[in-house]
């Protein structure tokens, strides 16, 4: 009894979503920013960081992995820095009150830079960037996670699949924002690769005992591949720097997976570390180039990608972003596609929580 | 008559390399500057980016397109930001001015940025990023770059293949320093796959009419293709937006290749524009996790990378800039290596300069 995918109302999805993390304890305000961030995911296409992860928050807030009641803290600030404890609360609580003080800080020094530590899963990094972009600002956000990706030349998993988002204003209606991780592939990807019953591409993944797979099964035990080899892999050891290290955090290879989508590994450290670390980064054009100038750049940019001849088996060439903001509109006029996984792990945390999960409105 | 690569000493090609640019009317300081960068590029094993570089240099100088003898002056600062104006100096000139006006900034407000319009080739980023690194901050730096790589779902090059660096200070001898581009391998590598007679992966660059080729020739007429399709396109415009867009500079695919090294490509712009952006960041750990905290936790990090298992084919597992430490030290003892294709430059360059090139101490 597989559940099927479908639109939704926005409105009833956030009305569930914030029932059920009211049942494990987070305050109204808390909710509406997790439910905000997680339904703004869906909205963009983005479900592999949507509704599909609400349960596992739930589950860590129940087993205390999350601080569900938690505020984060400014440790010490001085000037456009700051340096925020996240005291484990729910990722979007941190990220949004993180993401807004760098905002703050830029409108007023011009940059502002936020690290966080004792952070959790957070979701979709451009969730955060993004909101410097609507502001007219550029934003950066990162963070590092327990470690799921080989580096470069290593046979077993070391590195977090640590993601950065970069976004910034431009003239048209969407805003740039990259969001990408270092590995070829998510875990996400191997995981529907092993549901549909194919074989993966010997370049994504090793197996536990460190050698190219082309078992998905196998993959999900080993290691995630970089990117593009040792490019991939310094660029996880690049934010890895910027937010573990930067902010005095949990390491990568030090952690272990507690979401319900990772099995948990074994940190190289005797006791494994807690607490992720991000850092939020946020730039005023109007310091440098001035707003103007830097917005009528960033249009002649994304018009100069969008007029390149498409390659063969393309039919337009979009900057990132674009089909985000797409899917965004579609999903205002016509109700939030799901995907049956989500529809289905939302269903049993309905049945979990005894709450009603609504019909498709479509 | 092909040139024999070999080691030489550092003090005959600083030497060497001054007297050069002090023929297209390079100041002292300035020569000093520019052959500093390049050396220490050959030093670290990086010879793409090292004295094979200088003869372009004093090609473009002469004709106009560097202006040997500009200074780079800041067009307005307001505490940790400031808009640098390379004027067209040499572009190690206006690097290390514009990043050590951000590492002071960053040693007053916790961060730095500065951003450079009018900019020429800079070398190698790591460059800058690792005088950062030496002062115990985080240094990043990057650079826009004429267009050379097809965005993705694209058919012709429209794309910089702008580099970033990232370094930082670790507790061991060698830095933490990423320097990379884009694209799957650089337009060098296609170089000396033909050099060599070797067809190259169609997963490398298309030809002029925008299909995947496996000849190295085709493939320099076409479009580098980015690493890992979408996240390599989308870094290189995340670049484009922190670097041209930002500093008011020109834009990748508006500015055509002057260099000796790129052919001449047409601009999407009527009047194709001039001068590259640069950004240059850097971030005192003191201001978040502070400067102990921080470096134990990079050697934490290391250790972690470096314990761990070599996949087959690997003796050991490295960080980023452990190899170019290596060769540093090397270069120390026994002088600086240069390939084959470097001696060739310089002694053409001897030639048309009339200089004596040294011969090689080993």
């Amino acid at each position: 009894m597989t559940a099927a995918g479908g639109r939704f109302s926005d409105d009833l999805l956030s009305e569930f979503g914030e029932a059920a993390l009211a049942r494990c304890g987070a305050a109204p305000s808390a909710a509406a920013i997790v439910v905000g961030c997680l339904l703004e995911s869906d909205r963009r296409g983005v479900h592999s960081h949507g509704l599909i992860r609400l349960r596992s928050y739930v589950v860590q807030a129940r087993a205390g992995e999350i601080a569900a009641s938690a505020e984060p803290r400014i440790v010490h600030e001085h000037g456009p820095t700051s340096l925020v404890d996240g005291r484990f609360a729910f990722g979007a609580v941190t990220g949004v009150f993180a993401m807004d003080d760098a905002i703050e800080r830029a409108l007023e020094f011009g940059v502002g830079v936020t690290a966080v530590r004792n952070g959790t899963h957070f979701g979709s990094a451009a969730c955060y960037s993004l909101r410097a972009a609507r502001r007219s600002l550029i934003g950066i956000a990162a963070t590092n996670t327990p470690a799921a990706m080989a580096p470069w030349g290593g046979a077993e998993a070391r590195l977090g699949n640590n993601p950065v988002s970069v976004a910034g204003p431009t003239p048209g209606g969407a805003p740039f924002v990259l969001d990408i991780a270092q590995s070829v592939v998510s875990r996400g990807q191997v995981k529907l690769t092993q549901l549909a019953g194919l074989p993966i591409p010997d370049t994504w993944a090793l197996d536990a005992d460190g050698k190219p797979t082309t078992d998905p099964l196998a993959a999900l035990e080993g290691a995630l591949l970089p990117m593009a080899g040792h490019k991939g892999s310094g660029l996880a050891l690049a934010v890895e720097l910027l937010t573990g290290a930067l902010a005095g955090a949990g390491l990568s290879p030090r952690m272990v997976n507690t979401g319900l989508t990772g099995r948990r590994r074994n940190s190289t450290a005797a006791t494994p570390e807690r607490g992720v670390g991000h850092v939020f980064v946020a730039i005023d054009p109007d310091r440098f180039a001035g707003r103007e100038l830097f917005r009528s750049r960033m249009g002649d940019l994304v018009a100069a990608v969008r007029a390149t001849t498409p390659a063969e088996g393309f039919s337009e060439v979009l900057v990132p972003g674009e089909p985000e903001h797409r899917a965004e509109e579609l999903a205002a006029s016509e109700g939030v596609a799901l995907p049956a996984e989500s529809v289905e792990e939302l269903r049993v945390l309905a049945t979990e929580e005894g709450l009603f999960f609504p019909a498709p409105s479509a």
